[in-house]
């Protein structure tokens, strides 16, 4: 029924989502198209397309769905430029890592009768570095892969159908589906995905800050700061448009951090120490 | 030369040394000891020592080194007692996570011509949890293994032999060795190793108890939130000492993060959230 399905931006998760549907044994065509010609072609020599679209709005038309695997910001313009161009016989969905403004975009550009289906998705995948050239058709195993506001149930049997396989097929790359209301995955997420991620880049620069000069010294911290930095690698183009779609959300969880780390400071040496490590243990158990 | 060694301790470090030196060729004897019985029979069980001592100080006294891998104000009242019932034909060395105290006693305790030599050490390898049950050969293989104050400089002979012997067993279980000035020492594992621990207890302690009571939403995370809570997992026990006799360096490292975590959280949305990234990339380059 998904005879072709249109990649929208062919860096990590895009190419990675072309190579995990032809290793899940999807046999239909896969257009990419990528702002970087470089990038779509790299997405062709690894197999995660079969052909480089020249014009992105016309592969979206020509297939049944559409995955926006680009920049929030550019996602919320892919969907004011395809809602105009799509009809009800077309899915498009996204990999975006908020969702109230494209989910509030999606119900004043799509999910009517006569407009295309938009189902906003979020997997729960990346690495520290983006690009075409990291791409892993085992990206997304193990992982899990976000909806919110799936348009199935007030839509024609046709999306329905659509949506159906699309859910489908991401199971098949590995991923457990779970639907949240926008807000509460935005909240969701703020918590244990972008906190995460500020954190690092925070301890990273301050340590470059204070050890930064000195190679030899990094590599005592050992494994755990590895794992305590890895996300300091992460670029600023990843992130800026989560800063500012997200940036209440971020805001408070940032604030929690500071406090629960000044009130961990203030009690090194009282019996306080042992509850908070206690309470870290119960995240942490097994 | 080093005909048999005490490992007074067989938790996790001590048991791994045991494992580590066997696994490295080493023939002669190891003694064991613990607080606990039931460790110290898994460490025999597992081949990490050869025979269990019942006295601790009678153990020392019948080997060349002694493997001081126990708490830290524990070390510190082993020290006491080893100065009085060694003598210069013993080497004693720990793996401490803080080094001022500890080195600080072997001045005052060891490193005279009538008493045993003392060398302060700490491997900068670990697990979140501890006991001899995870005990691993491998444990210290590609770590940093630190010492402070090597006393060979200024002894007999015989125990500079000794030093030179360890170190070459250091070498041999996989450790790069680096010496530090204690209190240079403390500091910097303040930065690379304690604000690591205590950052990631701190925020798994926040998380679990903003999502904790929703299991599926910790899977939401994926890799990046797991290694940045794996050190949640670490017991109070184990770093309780450490809070203790490092608290001023730590306190600093905190207080230097959470400031740091609030300009990040004022500039979400500034040119200054560019900046911090890339100074974060720029510790975590290749």
């Amino acid at each position: 029924m998904i005879e072709r399905i249109a990649i929208l931006g062919t860096g990590l998760l895009g190419a990675s989502a072309g190579l995990a549907l032809r290793a899940a044994g999807y046999r239909g065509g896969i257009t990419g198209w990528s702002r970087t010609p470089e990038s779509a072609q790299l997405a062709l020599k690894m197999g995660a397309i079969d052909s480089i679209a020249a014009d992105a709005l016309q592969a979206a038309k020509e297939s049944q769905v559409v995955l926006l695997a680009v920049p929030i910001y550019a996602t919320l313009d892919f969907m004011e430029k395809l809602s105009g161009v799509l009809g009800s016989d077309h899915l498009v969905t996204d990999v975006g890592s908020t969702k109230a403004q494209i989910s509030a975009a999606a119900a004043r550009l799509f999910n009517t009768p006569e407009r295309a289906a938009f189902l906003p998705g979020h997997p729960m995948a990346g690495k520290e570095r983006g690009g075409a050239a990291l791409a892993d058709a085992e990206l997304f195993r193990g992982a899990v892969w976000l909806f919110t506001d799936d348009p199935a149930a007030q839509r024609s049997l046709h999306s329905a159908e659509l949506v159906k396989g699309w859910r489908q097929w991401v199971a098949a790359m590995g991923s457990k589906t779970l639907d949240l209301d926008p807000v509460r995955h935005d909240e969701l997420v703020a918590w244990v995905s972008h906190l995460p991620q500020f954190l690092a880049t925070a301890l990273s620069a301050l340590l470059e800050e204070e050890v930064g000069d000195a190679p030899e010294l990094k590599d005592v911290g050992g494994r755990a700061l590895r794992e305590m930095t890895r996300l300091g690698a992460s670029p600023y183009s990843m992130w800026r448009d989560i800063a500012y779609t997200n940036t209440e959300a971020v805001q408070a969880t940032l604030q929690a951090l500071e406090q629960r780390l000044a009130h961990l400071r203030e009690n090194l040496r009282t019996p306080e120490l042992r509850a908070e490590f206690e309470q870290a243990n119960r995240f942490r158990r097994e």
